[in-house]
């Protein structure tokens, strides 16, 4: 079984099928948020910093770290961030960047193991990225397309992640170090989106031995109650193999369902991780009403 | 691909991996409701028709009628319920005892093709059953325990389902009318039992051939918000080829699990469902917010 092991320079995950379902924070990251791009581009990081403390309140286990921002110089503002965020928090970062030379400024000043997000199957890219990880000693996630796009035929999706992680190997980078992107299609546009994935992910649990990552509201584009979707595609996904998401811990349909998805894979040791949120009456009636329904029955029991 | 049909006088429902998830009513049952057992001892049979309205209102797809009241005449009362929901809805039922004879009065008088609960993989039990399936063209759900009990080995007990199957098959039923419960065990107790199930599950669907089925809320047993729980749990085994469950349709947690399962297993055609159920604001609002964010989702890109 497949352990990626990133670090940051206090504290260590691991992410494979036998640990709890590795939670990367979405949320550092500029692309369609007008504001934080240009308050990243003046040096202004106090969004930055609430994202991060939040994020990891909420449970992420990494961080995604983003600087895309257009005309601006986003190596150096990548840089600037990670280690604004690393100052931060302890939880290892996932670099994220479609510069190469961005990868490389954040590899650079980056302190543990990181993940970089991410390379494609391209020969070209692969070409510049793989080096960049050997070098650095980094794990990267693997989006599988190629020059041909992106197949609707999941066993060509499962082609090209294999093409990945052998042109790694071939670079000296060992499998454990990939984490395969299967890519998820809005499902409201392809009714088989979803077992397309959940077949990929079986095969790459199975076959490949490889993690696997996704960003996790993509499957629910154009439809109403994307938490719901997302909630339940999440967990499913997990009983499938997918073993991390990129995604908003801060939104508590998605993180039960992932809880929910720990306890029944049985990676939430005795459950307590979900007994912890859950045992407050108070907080379980947040949560949809739990704690009376509970209340009720234990007051059938005493009746019967 | 299975496909087990039930219907009643006038309605056909069919259970299968390309179907939208059975819902199968659990309601109808006085285990452990001291009222509803007086009343249907006595004649009064108001709760049971509320019942009916309830979860048909709801959304199931079946009803199960179980009429389990210490000292009394099983039988009789068992055959007078089922005729009375056969006047009152039109959804296929199951007919649910431990008592053989009960079985048979019910199959006396019901109008159509019911579904059995059930049979266990028990000699005796096999033969006393399977000759009134045959006899009374009906499905039939296969619990896969015997006289050894319920192995907690997840090959034994699917070895137990393939027994059962090919025995109905010497009685001249075809496995398309076998309903397999893999049983699921409370994942409090077993940490494991999550994943047992799901690899059960995945047997039944690419080696067996068989529908499967089971009690939705067993697996939450002891733990505290068991909706949460439940709802992954039934999205979870869907993706892994549960076809139905027998469980309360009144419960918003779990309907929307199954929901959401059957738009990423591509079974709700065109995400119609899904959509009318939750497309209103005022709807997905009361759901988790949806309709707030997707507003401020609408804003955000009206802004950039």
């Amino acid at each position: 079984m497949a352990h990626t092991v990133v670090t940051s320079h206090k504290k260590k995950v691991v992410i494979g099928n036998d640990q709890p379902f590795c939670i990367i924070g979405e949320r550092i990251n500029p692309t369609g948020r007008k504001k934080l791009a240009a308050e990243m581009a003046d040096g202004d990081f106090s969004t930055v910093e609430r994202d991060v403390a939040a994020q990891v309140q909420a449970g992420a286990h990494m961080l995604d770290v983003n600087a895309g921002i257009p005309l601006a110089d986003e190596p150096a503002i990548l840089a600037q961030t990670i280690k604004l965020v690393q100052e931060l928090t302890d939880v290892p970062l996932s670099i994220d960047s479609s510069i190469v030379e961005a990868l490389e400024r954040g590899l650079e000043v980056y302190q543990g193991k990181p993940l970089v997000n991410s390379v494609t199957g391209e020969d070209e890219r692969l070409e510049q990225v793989l080096p960049l990880i050997k070098k650095y000693n980094a794990a990267v996630v693997a989006i599988s397309n190629d020059e041909t796009g992106i197949s609707e035929d999941p066993n060509v999706r499962f082609e090209v992640a294999k093409k990945i992680v052998q042109r790694a190997q071939d670079h000296g980078i060992p499998k454990e170090d990939i984490v395969v992107d299967p890519l998820v299609m809005p499902i409201g546009a392809l009714g088989q989106a979803g077992r397309q994935v959940f077949h990929i992910l079986n095969r790459l649990r199975d076959e490949l031995d490889v993690n696997s990552t996704c960003g996790a509201s993509n499957v629910s584009f154009g439809l109403p109650n994307r938490h719901g979707l997302n909630a339940a595609f999440l967990a499913m996904a997990s009983s499938n193999g997918m073993t991390s998401a990129i995604m908003n811990p801060l939104h508590e349909p998605e993180m039960q369902g992932i809880l929910a998805a720990d306890v029944l894979m049985g990676t939430d040791q005795d459950c307590l991780r979900w007994i912890k949120r859950y045992r407050e009456p108070s907080q379980a009636e947040a949560s949809g009403g739990e704690g009376r329904e509970d209340r009720r029955e234990r007051r059938r029991r005493r009746a019967s």
